[in-house]
């Protein structure tokens, strides 16, 4: 028995990081499944595939919110309580609460388990990666539990008690962990002139989609004793410009390409809660005030473009990420000044990350475009319709245009797949497969080649 | 008169290499209009719109061959004519042509002459650039003369000699320019079982999209005396090596898109020219020998992507180009091996063309999913066939799933813009309005941000 264990012990030694990463997943994508396995979490008389039980746990613990059921129709109050704890899991990340339960049992956390969680949460620093993620759980359980106990009172309202808190719970985790599941049976529809809660709802999910490290530092600010010599780093500066300059253009863009559809006619406060919260949806978080097959088709090749992007990293959003598509754009810009740097806050950004920013997005469009045309070729859906799926699928929204439920396994399959490179990230895949060594750096004679 | 005509000099001399390269492009657009607004180019009693008359002007200039009208319903012998010869005049290029006479007037060609010269074809030398412009020049009309009465010919057992010999002219200039124009009025679908003639286009349509440095560096190897150690340059190995692994892949790829659709119940030797010729159409001639709207929609995907990347630099073609598509795989690949060059023939790859083959293709890639939202805003039409259409025109292919007729004007002329950059290449654009000025180049403190 020992000795399995330590050969297993041996085996997980020879992981790079990033394999490690990605073994922890498959261990929790088997965890979650077995989960959602168990006849307690299903209503009476349900019985869902294999396949949909998976599509459910992978979905849940990406984060995404696809689902091929209706959660509502398929899975007990249990049920529910898995899918709360599979978002939960997916959220704070499997390292990070590894690392917490580490630290509770009072272990040292060497440099080889820092370098897992520096990996899986994008950190570029050892140092205080262990204060981070304690920090960081114990920011988001202090959120988690007051917005839990205020949506529930609020739903009071609406519901009994018990289913007040029911959905006060779930909904908190659904905001919160970008998950976008629901138990209404139809997202946010019911609420659509609700503003405050969709208010309430809109600052979990900037809150789950911002980053970590954004949270983190505005903790410190807030409880910083010097605030005016206080100094956001770059990071915290660029994907929280970003990411608001997403929201608004997103919003802006989405009003006008329905200005004569759907919006017409719409009052000026259901226009501007319905096209925000649609943009801040299409971060990540996949919740929706307005069934999306509404909007105009253009509509929504502009919506599967903004849940290409995604959320900021080391959030709990997929995608290619916000700093991924700032950096992109200062690549170009870079490029179209002959070279001369953009000045951000007066800093500016290391080639380096320009070059990963660069192959991340290109990865993400060949992978994207990819899927479309496999998927086309299976299913008998439109273009428009697969390509929202895919990249749903991909910045791990979970919006859909009510395709998922009818697609073959093979296309759930690719979803999956899809699901899990937007959560880990197209880097991390990148770079599943590399060997440790060390490759000789000596060049070849260089030529200059016209590529115009 | 010498005066303004004084300022208009004093006034080109402002302009930068890309300006001026611009202003040529524009006034033989101009020219083009006029020359096809002659009634003389019309069969009795047809009038089109200026709309389209400007249109089949940008699109035989920038060699492209979309078309709202039927070229052989709508033009005389005349109209024909000068068709032939914008596509001439938009093959070689207007600033080869301009130097040529130049020359050929004795006059000696200036530094500035010759960088204007040198942005037109993107070389990078000065050094041979007129005697590059020369050989171009006479290796293309020998190559056109021979080709013409080959299949002026060849043609007999079709036609009648007069018609023959139109045939022979316009399929040749057709070909060779890549234009893809047809007076058949349906492309190349009456020789769809005429393997010998097809193999004939495709072969001009090679020499036409391959570039023209290749085929000078050909011609030196073939007339070279000391073969043995005649070296071909990285540019000609990696242009025609890309070229041709395309051509292979995309007919593979072609034939697997519609192997139960389009080419089930085929014979072998139909799948092999059906797949072939749609492979190399799709370069950049869009000539077709199946109307591309039989394919299945995946297909048509596939075929979007092919005309997307386009033909080779400095070549009758558009697109990205196949050095910037082979250049961003070795970008990624190169990320991939952890920053270790490519070995390429010997060679490597500078990081400058790298980065400009990375900004060329993220540009073309907004421009036509931007494109595509736009139009799809205002005509009816599907993704899939809008989709086509522009990158049809992005890639000068000419190509169509049947709506360039039915476009409203703004449609119409957002697929002149798109020939047009597609034509001139994305990165002249992008230089387009840059002033002459030296930007500082100073620097920030650099400081990493997390993008994965
Ligand atoms: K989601
Ligand atoms: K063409």
């Amino acid at each position: 028995m020992f000795r399995s264990n330590n050969k297993i012990l041996l085996w997980l030694n020879k992981l790079s990081p990033v394999q490690m990463i990605l073994f922890f997943y498959f261990i929790a994508v088997i965890f979650s499944t077995v989960l959602l396995s168990l006849p307690i979490a299903y209503q009476d008389g349900v019985e869902i595939a294999f396949i949909d039980v998976l599509f459910v746990a992978v979905s849940a613990l990406s984060v995404t919110g696809l689902t091929p059921v209706s959660i509502v129709d398929t899975f007990s109050t249990t049920g529910y309580m898995f899918i709360v704890f599979i978002l939960q899991l997916g959220a704070v990340g499997i390292m990070a609460i590894g690392t917490f339960i580490w630290i509770m049992l009072g272990k040292k956390i060497g440099l080889r388990e820092r370098r897992l969680i520096m990996t899986d949460q994008n950190q570029l620093k050892f140092e205080g990666m262990v204060r981070l993620v304690k920090e960081m759980i114990y920011v988001l359980f202090a959120i988690e539990l007051i917005s839990t106990i205020l949506l529930s009172i609020y739903y009071l309202q609406y519901y009994p008690l018990k289913k007040a808190m029911l959905h006060g719970v779930f909904s908190m985790i659904s905001a919160i962990s970008n998950g976008g599941f629901d138990i209404t049976g139809e997202s946010m529809l019911p609420f659509k002139n609700d503003y405050f809660l969709q208010f309430i709802v809109m600052i979990l999910i900037i809150i789950g989609a911002i980053g970590f490290p954004v949270l983190i530092e505005v903790k410190e600010f807030l409880f910083s004793k010097s605030r005016n010599f206080f100094r956001f780093s770059l990071f915290t500066k660029l994907t929280t410009v970003t990411f608001l300059i997403l929201i608004i253009v997103g919003a802006i863009g989405i009003y006008i390409l329905d200005a004569n559809a759907f919006f017409a006619g719409k009052s000026w406060h259901e226009v501007i809660f319905y096209a925000l919260f649609q943009s801040v949806t299409t971060r990540s978080a996949g919740l929706m005030t307005v069934d999306v097959s509404q909007f105009t088709e253009q509509n929504q090749l502009f919506m599967s473009f903004l849940m290409f992007i995604g959320a900021s990293p080391s959030s709990a959003g997929g995608g290619i990420r916000t700093t991924t598509f700032a950096l992109v754009i200062i690549f170009i810009v870079t490029y179209a000044r002959g070279g001369t740097s953009v000045r951000l806050f007066n800093r500016e950004a290391h080639e380096e990350d320009l070059i990963k920013a660069v192959v991340v997005t290109l990865l993400a469009i060949a992978i994207v475009y990819l899927s479309l045309i496999i998927i086309l070729a299976i299913e008998p859906f439109s273009v428009t319709k697969i390509l929202f799926e895919v990249t749903s699928a991909f910045g791990t929204v979970g919006l859909s245009l009510g395709i998922t439920a009818k697609l073959s396994m093979t296309s759930k399959i690719i979803l999956m797949v899809l699901m899990f490179i937007g959560r880990v990230g197209v880097i991390t895949v990148l770079f599943m497969f590399k060997k440790k060594r060390n490759v000789g750096n000596y060049h070849y004679p260089k030529e200059r080649i016209s590529i115009g």
